[in-house]
């Protein structure tokens, strides 16, 4: 994994951490509703997703470039990625 | 929120909040590969999912029954949730 | 099924049949790009994920009714299955 | 778009549409179950999830190796693609 993308990953990772303890103690400390927790884990939902493309796209990114792809192809595999529906 | 289900919500959401602290750690203390931790967020994202239809699932049970809906009727929406691929 | 809902889901079928055979004219007459193609079946893809709501949301509300439910609670179930992340 | 690629998507494509129009068939002449039908269109859902994941490879293999990368490379990232939870 590159160092920079690493980082990231494992930032966003502990604000997901940080959000569901934040979302256990809505629900343990307030009489929360559906709606209120359901919004919530949905946030959660698509930050793992969004960091799922973000490994992808890593793995892509170093595969590519160690094995002398250009620039400009790296760029454009990685667009194609976030083309794709999630 | 039935306090049956609440509390499981809470277990589960507690379990996905370790097991997203074990990936930043196995992330920090040791060299992984793509592969290894995108296995691990898979599973975070689909626990995720799953706590999802269980918080709907919960709602049309209490929503129904509380508005004097079967217990046949109900079981047979929530089966109904559960047949929408995700 | 409902009869207008069931009417919906067939309009909305036939046009998910229409823009996948668009879709394979695109390609065997023109040169497409993945970009092109890829925009297209992730529309046909939104589609049938809607498709699937509209399917769920017709039985909670027939299953619902004909059990005796309100319609005010029919219509938060509704909402409820809307909130959940696709 | 690769010449085999674009043969199998075209043929997966015309599958789809032919599911659809005996989905659409379905309903019109039978007394369908919400069951039966979500069944067929959860198929068409995921038919359509492997078409894009096929695209999305048939990209990244095609732009890789037309920048040089080794087989080896594009057979990783193919199946760094595959990993990632739909």
């Amino acid at each position: 994994m590159q160092r920079e993308n690493k980082r990231e990953v494992i930032r966003r990772l502990k604000s997901v951490e940080g959000h569901v303890r934040g979302i256990v103690k809505m629900m343990e400390e307030e009489d929360v509703t559906y709606a209120e927790v359901v919004q919530q884990t949905n946030a959660v939902f698509s930050a793992v997703r969004r960091i799922n493309a973000l490994l992808l796209k890593d793995f892509i990114e170093e595969r590519a470039l160690s094995d002398g792809a250009s620039e400009e192809a790296v760029r454009e595999m990685l667009k194609a990625v976030d083309r794709v529906a999630r």
